[in-house]
């Protein structure tokens, strides 16, 4: 595994990724995926999304701010994308916080091929479900162990589970990855989870053959510029500005030195 | 009062704050909750707004990007907040500007127990009926007695009136609080009278009790740190990122200092 | 011409300009529009478009997440807008990237009477009928000679045609204006084009009788707050914030010193 590489082939073939993401976040996660050196594009139209889809190396579907237009929309695109083989990553935000989301999320999951569900501890266990406690769209707690729960997600929900936190945990079901970069500014800064599910979206476009990877490298490089950018920072508006820089300015051979991603344990038994 | 012991609440606590608000300030309604030490949770469908204000400690309501199916949502989550005593704030953006927004925000105060309406004086005089000039969602003069209007709005309305402008009144129909703290940069960000609506709504969700109090801390937080920000600034954009800066960063005895909130005449007759 | 000139006449009056835009840059814009010194006003609703747009010095149109009931209000308030004679500018953010896009962006041009056109290259090669590369809401190429296609555009669709790129032209179908301001990073946020968009809105409500050179002025602005916001910048995310300070900061006369607005050839047979 190497994210400098596969950063390095972002910046070259700027892949597009198609977004259907959530009101609050949008801007973010467009910046998010230009600084990185790709190109977003937001449609959630149905009249559009699947056309659009078909544009895209990559769909990434977030229902942090749900209505049934936009759901529908999600499956039209996602069934598309699904038929182009196209890979789709979707971000349950506050599922388990309210019935809707919930079902949305187990309705995305159950009618679209997912590749990657990249969420909280909270989100992704409510959709294995474990008992979480979830507040509005904050993981407060989901038990000891996200490793195991990232696996058992991969296993039940046949996709890479992607389980973010102080620590990050990648699973296809078999392998768990872990990534131990980011800095504690990320949470102060709304958005940063949606962030970090585009750029899952950037590394897939790319490298769709190794979905497990793709995933875990992209976490990796996203903590690596949170921590430039904590360095940076007073607080949380200078540290949201100075993630853009940081993205913008990771060299590939910098992020492979300082990217803490490691296997864990295989599966045993 | 002392609004640095309700923000050392507010960061102890951590209330989720329920926002259906307006979709170009959702991003900053959001960091400054987040920045201040609360958790916003951004939910518009009528599928899900009364179980997630369940969730919450307060709900703003902001009407800046109005359409028929945000005003039913708005309607359904108010009135189960005052079925579970969840204190309600109303911004009545732009009202005045057009017979829409007018009729929106007077529907609100009809349908829902509002428990602090924030606007400007031009909003707030069109809804008590005072002629005013608003411009867009601007507002650009309202006679010349904002601590009258506060109060005269209060009483009308059945709420705590909080009239922001370069000097803040906030009241409950009986007393006027006097807020001077703010900069005037607050005026070239987009949405930073969003801002102190949802710092209300944090404010009130961890003193539901004092709502007058709440209302008029809230606004000497938001420009204390307006005030700490503005010495950061070069301008708008610099002034807006350091804004969430010093709010993460103020400390509760240094706002107490710098409050120059204080209660005004009580009412004559 | 005097962008500078231009630039004082805004911040005199302060128009309010009415914008119809996308949900990813509704914040951007506004705080473009706020930073240079007018006043930015968002309503999408059919029950406010035509009574909002009343208010304004101009209209701001960009199709940048479309769906049906904003294409019913685009509409109203275009015809509105023409009804009264206040100017309207459209920016057709990803024509030619689907069907939906440029279908809609068509039938804005046809039914309401456009001012100004706003776009990249490929966005309006599509419109005028030439072959061009778009991807996603990204222009890649579209033939070797903006000023060309913006002459076409002018006189094909009966607006003036803004299209930006490395170097703009802007033509009224009979004069080409040519500005070469502007700085890389400009492409590393997004929604610069939509805020060029935004502020073309502003310089038209103060300058309505004369539309080519009220659309180059404002790229000359926008491309010169451009260059000294990436002198204070180390990426996209310091760039960005440095852009609103650069145009609250940017004298008349500085302004007019910096411009490389100048008259192209005329038309030649």
């Amino acid at each position: 595994m190497s994210p400098g590489t596969t950063l390095a082939r972002i910046r070259e073939r700027k892949p597009l990724v198609h977004q259907i993401t959530n009101y609050v976040v949008m801007n973010e996660t467009a910046n998010a995926t230009l600084a990185l050196g790709a190109l977003p594009v937001m449609a959630h139209a149905r009249e559009e999304v699947e056309e659009m889809v078909g544009l895209a190396g990559a769909l990434v579907i977030n229902i942090g701010t749900l209505s049934p237009p936009w759901v529908e929309a999600m499956l039209l695109a996602g069934k598309r994308a699904n038929e182009l083989g196209i890979p789709v990553v979707v971000d349950p935000v506050g599922a388990g916080a309210t019935t809707y989301r919930t079902e949305t999320a187990r309705l995305l999951l159950d009618e679209v091929e997912v590749t990657v569900l990249r969420g909280n501890a909270g989100e992704i266990a409510t959709l294995v479900g474990v008992e979480a406690e979830v507040r509005g769209v904050e993981s407060i707690a989901a038990g000891s162990d996200p490793a195991a729960l990232a696996r058992a997600a991969a296993e039940a929900l046949g996709v890479v589970a992607s389980v973010t936190g102080p620590i990050d945990h990648v699973s296809d079901g078999t392998e768990v990855l872990r990534v131990a970069n980011g800095h504690e500014l990320l949470a102060t800064v709304s958005g940063s989870g949606c962030m970090s599910t585009a750029i899952t979206g950037c590394f897939l476009a790319v490298k769709p053959e190794a979905a497990l990877e793709a995933a875990a490298e992209a976490l990796a490089t996203f903590g690596v510029a949170g921590e430039d950018a904590a360095a940076q920072a007073r607080g949380p508006g200078s540290f949201h500005a100075a993630l853009y820089d940081a993205l913008y300015n990771l060299e590939p051979a910098t992020l492979d030195e300082r990217s803490k991603l490691v296997a864990q344990s295989h599966k045993v038994g």
